[in-house]
């Protein structure tokens, strides 16, 4: 088996099977024969689903492709239910449960001929509390979280794909951490049918890949949106440089690598000007938690009234915290939220893009915290489309990125755009 | 046991049984033979919990009330996951389904000592293949739907208390149909984890009841909105009776009754004046079924790619609809419905309460078809707080309703007019 073979793209792998230079099984083998060399250490995943991936592959090579990541194994965050694996959420509560159904998404993977390789290590129930998985950069640092698993198993190329959500910044920030692509697309692109719920106003379904194109693949297989013309000349777009009310709270690094992808986007032709968020969306760095854990505590109602004993210390602090939220309180924030839809709309009239930074820094060393969500709380709650693009490092080496952010809906001018700036970036 | 009891509402059960006047065992075997008596001809019911719902009766009649509902039996439509019984969407694809964990609207019920009576029947995946429960008033008409059995078990006391959801028209219309009152909450007011989903955009949480006091008492468990001051005397409201441009299509009784209704609520003191829609409201009457289908369609992924050859024809042809929709159509959908939200909220600025259809008129003949949600679908995609007050009767001597409307999140002020109204028009 060719050791090159889990370094490739999606898109690269499927090409290749469907021109008969790979088959699915050989994909899969490989991944699977990297996550036994790698995964002892990085315990990116909660079940590596071997026969059933294998006996997929195998049936899969022997039809015409169903489209255009036909063969492609897949991770899949373990909030996700799958009728032919556990599905735990990261808590004895769930320990050993089987699904009746697939969600949503899951189905989607499968009826396009991708193989679900296992699930991959989550935070208890997509929220703080930590699984064991490491970094794949350098493992003594967190990979981020709540989606720990997809972004370590795509960052260390056991698998070209997985599946994540963000709530407050459970995909952007675990992909900037680990040098991978995080895609997270405007709230509702991906139906979330069968994902465990953390918040109905936040939860979204998100992407890791290695490269946009793989990214934005997964996403038309997903969403049913349009894949960019990426082999079509794009214009160079007006980007808005957002620092925020809370740049002060990223790192050097951070402020280094931010200031330097501005200069060179507009070397490349870009229209980079300092952008401001409207008041209201300012609002929201304060509001999205508030949201959040009102939401959190009411989703999870079963396991706090039959399991509290089983929920760890830090998630129950949270969900009391959102049991002390009044109603008002929470019917403001939700106001605000629409206020600032509205506000940030009408910015981005001015801008295709916005420049801004999806997390503080690097990987916080350890693993008992998956980092901060902050940089990450105002677009979700906004809805709006964001990507993550490795660029850069931090003091200690790990990883940087860069977010970009576009209106809602506009994910596919997004990923032109982050196609364009990786191309600009270099 | 006295034939009365079942009679009563959940309020007044709630407050015997504190009083000591009636325990809740007594109670709860006074709904399970009103079920054995009438259910036979009515089919309400999916699943009754006769041993669980005792036996919990009994814990409960040996501690202390845990809120103003303790003791209250509940019907649940059999779309809401339950641990301890079936859950099977009225759907062979899920027959004998028994989920791991309640859902969040079922876990808060039993907190606050409610009894889970058992699992009322529903449309295939609240969608529009009937159940074959029939309408309480006149078993040769249909209930309406999708939430048929919780309005048919709540308009035949077999049950105080029910919850049903409303995507379309399927909280108000079969409560109109059975001559109860229906409450379809503001979008997001109960927490929908462990609810089968058809649309994230428009699923809604509703409940059954037999009073105003009722539903604002299970509204509070559910949402954590406040209760009115019902003891209080409430300022008339104003009043927009907004016909809109669909109004030819409801039949010359509901036109009457909406007349008469208005008038008596003038008479009464209410500033009533003849309102429009704003136009992005009125176009949600035809993007409201896009939207559903569109997600509807990806929500059931699973079963389509696994069962297909069991989902009803009807369903199928709703589904494959959906895929039909283009993503850009759907987008477009979701930026009117935005439009809408903010011209609707404008509107609201001059009234306290919409009066408007709530259905075509009453339940039509047979069980074939459930009704038509016309008259649900632009208030559903609003997400506004709805009511229907049970008030006249049809050609046909069944139940005609009105509803009435109010802006989004302000579901007491809602509450506090609509036991305003019932009063007037006594």
């Amino acid at each position: 088996m060719s050791p090159a073979i889990p370094s490739l793209s999606a898109a690269e792998a499927a090409r290749a099977i469907r021109a008969g230079r790979l088959t699915c099984e050989s994909l899969v083998t490989a991944c699977l024969e990297r996550i036994a060399a790698r995964d002892g250490e990085l315990a990116a995943w909660a079940h590596v689903a071997r026969e059933a991936a294998l006996a997929q592959a195998r049936a899969l090579d022997r039809q015409p492709a169903r489209g255009p990541l036909h063969g492609v194994p897949v991770g899949i965050k373990d909030i996700f239910d799958t009728a032919d694996m556990p599905t735990e959420h990261n808590s004895p509560i769930y320990r050993g449960n089987r699904p009746r159904a697939d969600a949503a998404a899951v189905a989607l993977l499968r009826q396009a001929g991708c193989v679900i390789l296992g699930k991959t290590a989550t935070a208890e129930f997509a929220n703080m509390h930590p699984p064991a998985t490491r970094n794949p950069r350098n493992a003594a640092h967190t990979p981020g979280g709540s989606s720990s698993g997809s972004a370590a198993a795509v960052a260390d190329h056991m698998v070209p794909l997985a599946l994540g959500t963000q709530t407050a910044g459970s995909v952007i920030r675990p992909a900037a951490f680990c040098g991978v692509i995080g895609l997270k697309p405007s709230f509702g692109s991906i139906n979330r049918t069968g994902v465990k719920p953390v918040s109905d106003t936040l939860d979204t379904i998100g992407l890791f890949a290695n490269t946009v194109e793989d990214a934005a693949l997964a996403l038309n297989l997903l969403s049913s949106r349009r894949i960019p013309d990426f082999a079509a000349k794009a214009a160079a777009p007006r980007i808005g440089f957002v620092r925020t009310s809370r740049w002060k709270d990223a790192d050097a690094s951070t402020h280094a690598v931010l200031d330097s992808a501005a200069k060179r986007l507009a070397s490349a032709g870009a229209d980079v000007r300092d952008a401001a968020l409207p008041a209201a969306a300012e609002a929201l760095f304060d509001q999205q938690g508030l949201i959040m854990n009102f939401e959190a505590a009411r989703a999870l109602a079963w396991e706090q009234s039959r399991h509290r004993e089983a929920i760890s210390a830090r998630l129950l602090k949270r969900l009391d915290e959102g049991w002390a939220v009044s109603r008002e309180q929470y019917d403001n924030a939700l106001q605000t939220a629409r206020d600032a839809r509205r506000q940030f709309a009408d910015l981005m009239r001015s801008y295709d893009l916005l420049l801004t930074p999806g997390a503080r820094g690097e990987a916080p060393l350890g693993l008992a915290s998956t980092g901060d969500p902050l940089f990450n709380r105002v677009w979700t709650l906004l809805g709006v489309p964001c990507i993550t693009l490795p660029w850069g490092s931090g003091p200690q080496g790990l990883p940087l990125g860069i977010q970009l952010v576009s209106a809602i809906e506009q994910d596919t001018t997004l990923l032109a755009h982050a196609q364009w700036a990786a191309t600009a970036l270099g």
